[in-house]
């Protein structure tokens, strides 16, 4: 850019937290990249994953780059942020094909990736990667949501968002923690495999949930948010928002423990529906994922410092 | 339906719970029988309560039939949704007589009652059937509500959701729960009368209220839930939302022991005004319902059991 | 339903017009079936196609039975509407599929079939399956859009709505009518396969256009209607509104000729993706769709008084 | 006021028209009168006309009070608004009895009303006083409206909006113009009664409706502007809106004749039930108002001059 | 009026609390000044502050003047209501330079004067105003905030909203309570003034923190309350809304605290940015302000006891 | 990017048309250059225009690249966006002495820039640094506007978006289109200044009023159109929309033969205020600007050839 033109107060560019271009443009440089995937395909209540990722973005602008909870400047790990990845429309399970593919070309270059959806059923090609990736190790899922997702088939396919769950269940070790609609099925599969589900009517205030929900993760964790997690008070702007969820405090202190007590190889947020004209979710949703940044950031600090 | 489409994948029809049809269209052998009354004449901050029946019915074919806390399936109690009841436009007096008309019908049948509105004002004649039919015995009546609605008149009128306790409140044992809006004259008659009120500031987290309210209703209640009970961050969705009202869980937890330790008559869930876009507090209305049928459903089988 | 509750003012159930139940509920009887396809799976700038149908009903309902350009009551023609058609979330091949089942199965019972999407893609089933019944003689698709939709492929399927009159341009005589976003592929395709086109800044006043297009259309016509093909002034609710289209009473005239001079097979109205509150161009659709049934009941008319 | 305050730049209040308070305040030197009467009780699509009057007194704040069509300053004829009517709630008869005290009482001291509803059910009370001042002489009633509004009886009540022609037809000429909803009864009625109606799709755009529109009017004319009459393009934000409806100047030049060669002794603008977020059509009506207002004092003027 | 039409039943005004005329406008006897200041300049991720005084003032007609919590009519105090300020748009330091002549005439009469913003940039000249006028005595500033707000600049301009406290730091006790959005130099300039902020994070269920913040506190305090400080939860409707801030009991529980134990100068009430069709969170900062009234009634009902 | 994840269906990137990053990124090769200026600090009844920019760029992203019209791919003239230029908050004087420096640069490299807004008041300094380049030469300005803009101060600033064309009016010869709202003022400065406008109501359907615009503009022109030209049944997404504007064919022969017969300069677009969840105006919005485009190509096209 021509140097007087360059003097201009530019506003920032769309990327998450709206980083300058000089700082943000460097994949290879990142230790965290963001993988927006505007993928949705099946049904529910409400629609509108397909926005989540763009409104996310567009409210990290707004977010402060210092986090005085942890008296840290996050974004220093360096964060990179992804084009929309546009899945296939000829169905659900090439699209998520194309979502496996890219999940082990960017674990291949050691990312850690922040996947931004889009509908709940892109969580499973990432989770399989890792899973594979791990080889004899188990991996553990800690899945914050509101449904169970442990459907075998869902509207005539077995890569719903409503199947999710199942599709990884047999491969890693499922902590659902926030669940309060499941079907009678669901139910009888979670007592089957002993799943240790943390029901919503059991997040308590004292917090003993979170105690029990680390005691159940391995030591290698895939975390995934389904934003209708939290309680719709906090979170309107979902599919199917089910009343008696996740606050906010609480669910960074679980966060937090995870990140510094495991050792977390991806995370994704997903299932915000923005409801146009209201942003409060979706910047409830941008900020979660800085906090997952700081956390992330925190735990490879103290990682080399170990070394 | 020929063979060919009926073996197509049709969605559900729209009553509450989307429930087959064979399976919702028997009134007779329904123990449960959903009336939505859109009525909708006084006036208040915002409007909309004549949608909320329909916005009810819609959200509610979204919601598992299994209930994972009592580890049930409530609707097979049988749950039928009758058409809506649209009252006359040449008063509320008139409108008013029609309903009763309504509720003496199915009272006659024996039929729990599920009363979706609508204004609040409706609630007076299934309570004051109720009243009739119980004879000697005196009705409690379990209000969840923001606002007293203690005026023996407003805007001209007797017959007005603000005036619907004052019409009743000679008849029956009110019990008014998360009150935080009257004026001197509702405060004046609920010392006069000693009415035993909860007001919302005193909706503590340790659930005191529970047993205060537990202890001031007799064997036999009526319950109305004004949803503007609910705290605004629950349910904005309602023509004069009041901060500091009721949450979640400890709403249903009081509703559960109402439903196990006393014996209802019948309730009513009135005054959601949908936000266009904006579907949580729907969905909240709903589930809110089918809890109600499910702690009836448990109440039915002790009873039969005890016999 | 009991006598004392039979008398009672109860309101239309859910079904196009709001028939009430005696007069709706009769397939066999009926004339005209209403088909709700609710499909939504390819992606536009704007989402919510799939709740279009339910949109168009709800509207319906406020509509006056009587028409006075007419002088008819065309709802006397039997109007049965069918459930919600909800296709399979395996990809647009299969869920394709499962329609043209649905569409042979009710052209094997002679049924007048007006469709309600959903998203365009869905128009190609019944077009196929109507120029197969026709054998020899060839089909003529009058298609009112905004858009070309004569893309061999789209977002990694030749399934996308952006590619339906692809799909069917081989086997049937197209006329669009309306267009107004084209790619340069598009362009020469209608160019190569000379495809009577008529563009959005061709709709003039004095209705030459309605010439032209009745010009180009053959005895047997199927009449799909994207509700974009509207201009945004009337209907801003759909995926990608384009400036520039068509106006009420014009198009009406169009379609009111097409009836009365041409035999019509079937119709769809597709694409209406409602915005939440605003209610106008739902309400238009469902105009749109009993003038539809007008005009048919009409030209059967003429056709039992010509036999 | 302290002198060191009147110096700052306050905001206008919240009048028609946003006049400073020594202008605006004085009633007995008005020559209009603004009545504002949210009164909102029968039922039609959507609802809010009860914020229809609040809504247009905010947007015309921001209409210019220059006149430039007639390079005049309408506003200087005095511009007197009334706080809100709030009808009583005990029914539409009881209701509209009040606001006939209201009309009587304001006709008496010889002011020029307008009325802004609220729903159509508020006209019969001013064309009823109207008519009887008038003695023996014919009032003629302009009816701009997408519905004949001729029926009996609706929702149990002959006092609806959907009656309010009905009510009055006996005693006043009826014009409807723009008409595009009516039963089959309505249209019998018409034709009984020869009742000069222009149907919508006779608005056409070389102005022959509005020679006969004027051709049936007698010398003393009430003017009611049901807000639907304009096509839903324009007007979105009404109860049941119909496709093809009347445009901006057309109707302009009507009303501008109107004023001009008969004696317009009253007008309403009802209907406007405005969509949160979407000011247009607020604005439309408003200026509408304003250009009313221009007509009046054009004709005063006249009149005094003629004298 | 004239007598019949003084007998009707007109609405109340547009002020805050909808007081009649003849008790609302004597600005001499008011105990407390409501002044509406619709600035908007500074820019933040959504807008509309501007219409925040006027949704107040809108929600405040339909409170109960009645206070449950007080026993008290808290508007006996005698409640006035100026017009809207509109300061110039010429610039920040122009404009809030107009608002400090309205600050030092108000204060000049002794009025107990509550602001509605606007942006928060409107805080500065009241709290400057104050400051002055207790000369040597320090004055304390208690601000309920999610931001700290104190950068020397932004946006090119020490005036924005995100300087206001920065602004008058040097000269004021500054007590915030609710941060949770905080650059790193403002992090390290709460550190080097030893400013005692209660962050997000550390208001706790057992009110510990009230005691801080009252710990805190000298004798003279002015309150300034943006309302972003309560959680989008209860107020989605900001500029920036971040999650994990203020509830509404404890909130009031401080702020009746600061009343009783400490002399409050002045408060205001900033940031509102009403959504369209959501009025939940108006009401709640309208009914806010009334508690702030009522809070400053029983002080000054105390203080002149004392005396 | 890495080969394997180079293959993946990335997205579009956030440009005006969504040009992949190849192609857009070029500011020197670019013939055109997109400036998004969300500037917005004087007031109207809405407001919103900050976001008019970036929802253009959006919707731009779904606009075909083809113009079926020209029969050419107006993108390959070459187009780039420029980052959002963030005026300082500091007042309008500061913020727009930024601007011209931008405007200066842009014009020194020969680029055609279009401006995107923001307010009306930004297109003073395009316009200003135009007639200044153009020394002896005047400068014609053709202002598709709804308001005249002509007031010398507004709200205590001569920078107001209501003062732009005075500010500019001496400088350059005037040509407003489509104005419809005035002062008295205003109006006698067109008289005093033979300023040649068409009126709102002066675009009749023949054209004729494109021939008067053509016939007062001189050689070299600037084209600023303030949206709210367009009649708001197109554009509703405005500050203060006005009944009785342009519509889309006649407006684009006009901008059409502007193009052909004049030298255009540069251009803006204004005053956009997007209403959440509607998003066909900033359709519109888009869609013109790549008109603008088209026009401009060829207009250097046939220069190209000419010489």
């Amino acid at each position: 850019m021509d140097k007087r033109l360059a003097q201009l107060p530019w506003g920032a560019p769309v990327n998450f937290l709206g980083l300058p271009e000089e700082e943000a443009h460097d994949l290879d440089a990142a230790g965290v990249v963001i993988l927006p995937v505007p993928y949705e395909a099946t049904v529910s209540y409400m629609g509108g994953t397909r926005f989540g990722p763009r409104r996310i973005l567009e409210a990290s602008r707004y977010i402060e780059l210092y986090d005085h909870e942890l008296d840290t400047e996050p974004h220093t790990v360096g964060v990179h942020t992804l084009p929309e990845l546009l899945l296939s429309g000829s169905g659900p399970e090439v699209a998520l094909g194309e979502l496996r593919k890219a999940c082990d070309a960017l674990q291949a270059q050691g990312k850690f990736v922040i996947m931004l959806g889009g509908e709940h059923s892109i969580s499973a090609p990432p989770i399989q990667a890792h899973a594979r990736r791990l080889g004899d190790k188990r991996l553990s899922v800690l899945q914050l949501d509101a449904h169970g997702d442990l459907r075998p088939k869902y509207e005539g396919t077995s890569f719903s968002h409503a199947c999710v769950m199942y599709r990884v269940h047999q491969e890693v070790d499922l902590v659902p923690v926030g669940i309060r609609a499941i079907t009678s099925e669901e139910r009888a599969l979670m007592r089957a495999k002993n799943i240790p589900t943390i029901f919503g009517h059991e997040l308590d205030a004292e917090g003993q949930w979170i105690e029990r929900a680390l005691a159940s993760l391995g030591p290698d964790v895939y975390v995934t948010i389904d934003i209708d997690y939290f309680d719709p008070s906090l979170v309107p702007s979902t599919g199917t928002p089910e009343p008696g969820g996740g606050t906010w405090y609480p669910t960074l202190r679980l966060l937090d423990r995870v990140f510094a007590e495991r050792h977390v190889v991806g995370v994704d947020v997903v299932e915000l529906a923005p409801i146009p004209g209201v942003v409060a979710p979706d910047f409830l949703a941008a900020k979660l994922v800085y906090k997952l940044v700081a956390y992330h950031q925190r735990a490879r600090h103290a990682d080399s410092r170990r070394r």
